[in-house]
């Protein structure tokens, strides 16, 4: 049994998590902290984590920047791991993080979901047995109608990762509709579709001739971060003190 | 059964229409024309239409622009319709094929392909049944890695088509990259991704609140502009003098 | 504005109903009807349709198939249009509701989604168009790993709608494994995926020579519904006497 | 370079190797074996690989069982690495083979496109990242309207693929409409949908909480079967005497 502390369990992405976790008989909530106490919780609200001293194997923290410095002080005190899922944080509070990890296991990722992790490994293997056979990488993405960034933080990282696998061979296009030329090698093209409330799709193609392999994520909800945040925790209260990503989480044995 | 006389027999399209006629029972090639007469052919082949006296329903035309004027002459002159295929025709080409039309039928269209012309007949009406429902609409086209133009001619033209049909509401996009902004409502997205051998796709996005119809279209080779010019050759011997398109082809009774 | 009592209010899709409406300016619900009061809501809650007094335009009916007839009997009485979206009435309570429409206008569809109805049109023309040029037609459909049946209703109301606007043609085909035979022209295969959880997806296949056209519906949630309904009652407020379904809601002008 | 003789020249595979042989520049056929001999072909055609004494690097056979051991003696005799394509031997045949892997390389395998052997590999990974996960597994295929089988071979090699990656848990089920129950864990469903020309499509849907990843490919040619042989012949000719097959020739290094 993982027994977990919600950091920030009143925000969306904690009541997602909370939800899922009552599904879930191997973890449990055993309190919840969160400055806002304003939600019916089956758990003990906290207004801070130094308040909070019930047992616990792990942190699960989805608060915001601001909170994030006395909750990482908190659990190198209770010598608790921390699954570090709050974004936005400045280069001198992950110099903090990092100070930390000398001392309790913590665990950050750009993308917390299992599957966009998994298509990472997925896109790696693919990308280095396709690439000198002469197949050509494009990347579409397709997002709601409100998203205000184009291509999306996960299309780049995604292209990262390919572009690792490829010994940095390629460019990135985001336009051909303004040039008259046909497509170079070292051309990485990546397109994004914008409409309605789609959550997120990453489709990446390798093409060759006469035969294309497409690979494809569809997220459905936001669930997946908070499942992905889970399995993090479920890892994380076993390691031993030091950085780990969601990549170690899906490591083979 | 319908006797095609094929003019430009001996060209990359000339040669896929013959075979394919020969494979249609209900139509026959019955005679050829092409400057070029070096290729093994099972029907006679004419230098020009000039010289091509044989019974014959009606003439298919995938040649070059420069035959053009003297196959029109010739087709007035026997009555034959003609199935009009060769493309960069010049303003004053194109108004001698409409005054030739008063005498015989003609037939023209942007993508003989039967596909495409169904699809634009129904995104004309996936339009009108979802653009005043708050559905975002884009398009995505893939292509070869050799294709020069981005994008495509024929999704400019499915653009078009659709733009018709919502009362000429949205503006075309290419490129989101460098902006910062959510989609505004007059968008019609149209991304272009390039790769191996593609022959052409073409997917329409119909996107709303949380439900999305995608209408998807699949070339898998150059002969469905062959298949439709055949298709063309059996509707346009019944008609009357005019121009007609594809469009009219699949005209429902 | 159009005033809605909500019937069935705290059920799970009288919640969904209820944020969605929150969000439409054109429209507010009134009054809430449900037997279990248990929840916070923005209106007031009556136990049932004839305690509730409160002026409106038109019910949205998501109950249950026992609460169906009082409420049906309470609209006859206040001349009120219902949106009846309650599945598994009897053939006695369908004759009652045909009987009431003769005095108010009554709603009811298989699917209250406004994209399978619009996507039942769309199919209704392309199978006009692609049937009788060879096109062969075959039916996907994805859900979740809890669904019971296979394929869904909705796959099956699809091929029926495919069946009507080919003259009946097709048989339908559930299995291939145990045959070795080629293709009949007269099959109409649906096949049925099951995983993960996945709402709802229907794609819908015309496969010709060289060409394929692919119509393609996804849910992401089951808001669809709750949204279809109330589309519904926006058109039906201001209806006649009768029997209605989506198809009319979304009839072009 | 590679010198290649082509064992079989003169059936269709022959004839799309030869033509894709001639755009490698690093690939030449020296000469052709074909007990017919009626084509026009660059090369001198021999009518059995014992009367064929050309200087050669490496042998590709798509011929027929009945031509299999006597080339194969011919290439022991020669020294010369096989690439064996056909398809349709006995046992004894296969028997034959392996004794003469002793003495030359030779490649044989179950398919011979570069893409469906890259996609077992991804699948194999794939399927070790998520099966564990309690991600759901299932498999649809596309093929043309001739097709006599369903599920296709190579379908059914995806499923053992990954059944084999998944320490062989799956039970394959290829219909569920005659039944009304979940989905067990233990299913992995294989559906074929059959239509037109599609020349095959394999798609294999990975399905979690709400997200999936699906993999996908797409033949557009059978020239895939050809390019696969070339790079195998391009690998073969360096090799060790030993049986190979294409999973070798796509190795990282």
């Amino acid at each position: 049994m993982t027994r977990i502390i919600m950091h920030g369990c009143n925000g969306h992405m904690g009541r997602v998590i909370s939800d899922l976790v009552e599904k879930d008989e191997n973890a449990t909530i055993v309190a919840g902290v969160d400055v806002f106490n304003n939600k019916a919780n089956s758990y003990t609200v906290y207004k801070t984590m130094k308040d909070c001293n019930v047992d616990a194997d792990v942190i699960i923290d989805f608060s915001n920047a601001s909170a994030v410095d006395g909750m990482i002080e908190a659990a190198v005190e209770k010598k608790l791991p921390v699954v570090l899922c709050t974004t936005g944080l400045s280069d001198e509070q992950l110099a903090k993080v990092n100070e930390a990890s000398k001392q309790i296991p913590i665990l950050r990722s750009a993308n917390m979901s299992i599957g966009i992790n998994a298509l990472m490994k997925i896109l790696n293997l693919a990308t280095k047995l396709l690439a000198d056979e002469g197949y050509d990488i494009e990347i579409i993405e397709k997002h709601h109608n409100l998203k205000l960034d184009a291509p999306s933080g996960t299309a780049l990282a995604l292209a990262d990762c390919i572009n690792d696998a490829a010994d940095n061979r390629y460019d990135y296009i985001y336009d051909r509709h303004d040039r008259r030329q046909k497509r170079d090698k070292k051309e990485l093209g990546i397109s994004a579709m914008r409409g309605g409330t789609i959550v997120g799709e990453h489709e990446i193609f390798y093409a060759g001739t006469d035969e294309v392999i497409e690979i494809k994520h569809t997220a459905y909800s936001k669930a997946v971060f908070a499942k992905g945040s889970i399995a993090a925790a479920h890892f994380l209260k076993d390691q031993k003190p030091g950085m780990y990503d969601m990549s170690d989480v899906l490591d083979l044995d």
